[in-house]
């Protein structure tokens, strides 16, 4: 224990349900399938918003009016742009190793310096936004220069006449994406944005109650999103679909699943006790997609056969426990279908999770309260004199 | 609120007191002025034993036979030698930026990947002790590195035939360090590798609770270390001496700085409200060195009669605030005395810090519950129709 005059107190385990801090950017509503962002709904600005509109909301408080649209989306555009001396570096990253998130997570740490960013508690609320700004844009010109290295392709510069989400397509492929796709992209991103307190955004805001600048707040978030259990790998749900392959499978493939105790990907939420919205959203525009493309259609109409087939299957197997898809499973087809290879869905995650780790890191700095907990000492006791070496 | 069956659950601002796991590495003792590495008092290890001692104990439980002794010594010194991906990336992390938490926090995040370190909940402990050990020994490495090159110098390669401190200290110089500040860098290190459940080693374990690998552990809690309410800057505390100057201006200076609301660097800890059993040992540390040299004499008088003059000033002007010298006191002096400029003084806390960090993030991977509190929604209420673009 270190704390002197209180007595320790004793919460659940993995501090579940245990309230750090108020929040003004949103929240998630379990029982309701419902999840906002500031007063709005999260679903509702993706069917009419663009990334940068939801962006300003986290940022600014308030969504953009035209003249701050335009200001805000060419600050993002000008944003991608990395410095030099990063550029130069991306090379060394790529060959260090290849999960995607640690070449990000060390770029992004070289970007702090390279950007001077500088402690929260020394900078104003405009100054700490800049530079929250300033990082997340640099995500996707990052992700994709790092992709385009390890298959030995040269990086391509950000365009600043699309939007972010059609901006990251055209740096991985080097050709404009369609509009539908990079729309589709557009919506799933801004549907991730931010969802509760998870451990990312936690970590991120730890990091920022000592201080720190937003570069380690967001290195910091970046490692814990790195982790198997905070989920978020859109890729599996993927792969179930692949593992299933046609419709006549879907019993047997399912039922030997969950005798053996797995886990079916792409079913299932810590959090949400019915439809989870984000998969509901990603349906709709998965099969505006199967609209225009026959490719598409046989896809989106497989995903939702699985969909039908399993969530009345695991209402057999599993009673009461309320398994419906989550974000995963429609995502995945999602990416898919808009032109993104499999180890580049949990990095797309990231391009837009790193707005709402930077939002709760703005949030946190207005707080100088520092996130220090307690621990308990469980071992022999103390002092037990050293042995001579 | 994320959590579904549970009532949220209010707890003091920055989680102060509560309990977040069980541990057996140590503890802090404030009212005592007293703490512990596992069963034994830090003091005392610091007295009788190296740094690899103390390591082996806080990683693998016990303090080393001999033959252990000599078996984990030499994996440290192996486990110095940077791989030559890492090395070639240095030049350009140096340029960056000059802030040495910000180049070594890169630094690490790019071994992890040169490593493969890898999920911790995809490993035995013994794999993650040995991730652990090989990105924690590698700190002075990377430290020293940098410090050079931002100089113009080439880096020095690792020598195996010392101890981690004075290895380090030859990275710096290339000299061997005079073994008196070898061993009084090292007692340092022995003092500061653990302390508590600080930020810092919170954010660590918070993010090994995701099952993420070390590397994003320890990246993280760089983060964190870098947070200016973090504390940790021993160079403060001799800049308190050098603006000082001399004794006859002691109560001068202090009436001035109380006056004006000031802290005094080098006085007061969070926790201890009696003497800080770091400053009581770093003090006899450097009154050894002090017998042998009659500089050091001089500053280790000078900064007796401070201390002095200083806590009964303290007492008269801030009555029952039992303000003592901490450890950055005596540690600036100590670092200063073994040829250690200002700026290495808080990346060599991290040396020796690191060794903590690793040890929580293997003692937090041992229980696979992810930490994941909540947060309380207190902006407008939702939904809000979302007004058209």
């Amino acid at each position: 224990m270190t704390a002197v005059h209180d007595q320790p107190i004793d919460v659940p385990a993995g501090l579940k349900g245990v309230v750090v801090t108020d929040t003004s950017l949103g929240d998630v509503r379990g029982r309701e399938g419902f999840y906002h962002y500031r007063e709005y709904s999260a679903v509702d600005l993706a069917a009419t918003r663009s990334l940068e509109d939801v962006w300003h909301l986290l940022l600014e408080g308030h969504l953009p009016d035209p003249v701050e649209r335009k200001a805000f989306a060419a600050r993002v555009a000008a944003a991608r742009h990395l410095p030099p001396s990063v550029v130069d570096a991306l090379p060394a990253i790529a060959v260090a190793g290849d999960a995607p998130l640690d070449g990000l997570r060390t770029a992004l740490s070289l970007l702090g310096s390279a950007l001077g960013v500088r402690p929260v508690y020394d900078l104003t609320q405009q100054q700490r936004a800049d530079d929250a700004l300033r990082l997340a844009a640099a995500v996707p010109t990052v992700l994709a220069a790092l992709h385009r290295l390890r298959d030995g392709l040269a990086p391509i510069a950000p365009r600043d006449d699309l939007g972010h989400a059609a901006a990251y397509l055209a740096m991985l492929t080097g050709e404009e994406p369609q509009p539908q796709h990079a729309r589709a992209v557009e919506q799933y991103l801004v549907l991730t944005v931010d969802h509760g307190f998870n451990a990312s955004t936690f970590t991120a805001r730890v990091i920022a109650s000592t201080g720190a600048d937003v570069a380690a707040c967001v290195v910091g978030a970046l490692g814990a999103l790195s982790g198997p259990l905070h989920g978020g790998a859109p890729s599996r749900a993927l792969d179930t679909l692949d593992a299933i392959g046609t419709p006549d499978r879907i019993d047997h493939w399912i039922r030997d699943r969950v005798l053996a105790g797995d886990r079916i990907m792409g079913f299932g939420h810590a959090v949400y006790r019915t439809d989870d919205p984000r998969s509901v959203m990603l349906r709709r525009v998965v099969e505006q997609l199967a609209e225009q493309d026959a490719t598409a259609a046989r896809l989106v109409r497989f995903a939702r056969q699985v969909e039908q087939r399993v969530v009345e299957l695991l209402a057999e197997l599993k009673p009461g426990r309320e398994l419906h898809t989550n974000v995963e499973f429609y995502a995945g087809v999602l990416m898919s279908l808009s032109g993104l290879t499999r180890e580049l869905f949990t990095p797309t995650f990231a391009v837009a999770r790193v707005i709402g780790w930077t939002a709760n890191v703005l949030e946190q700095a207005r707080d100088p309260k520092i996130i220090r907990p307690s621990a308990r000492y469980v071992g022999p006791p103390p002092p037990v004199p050293v042995p001579e070496a």
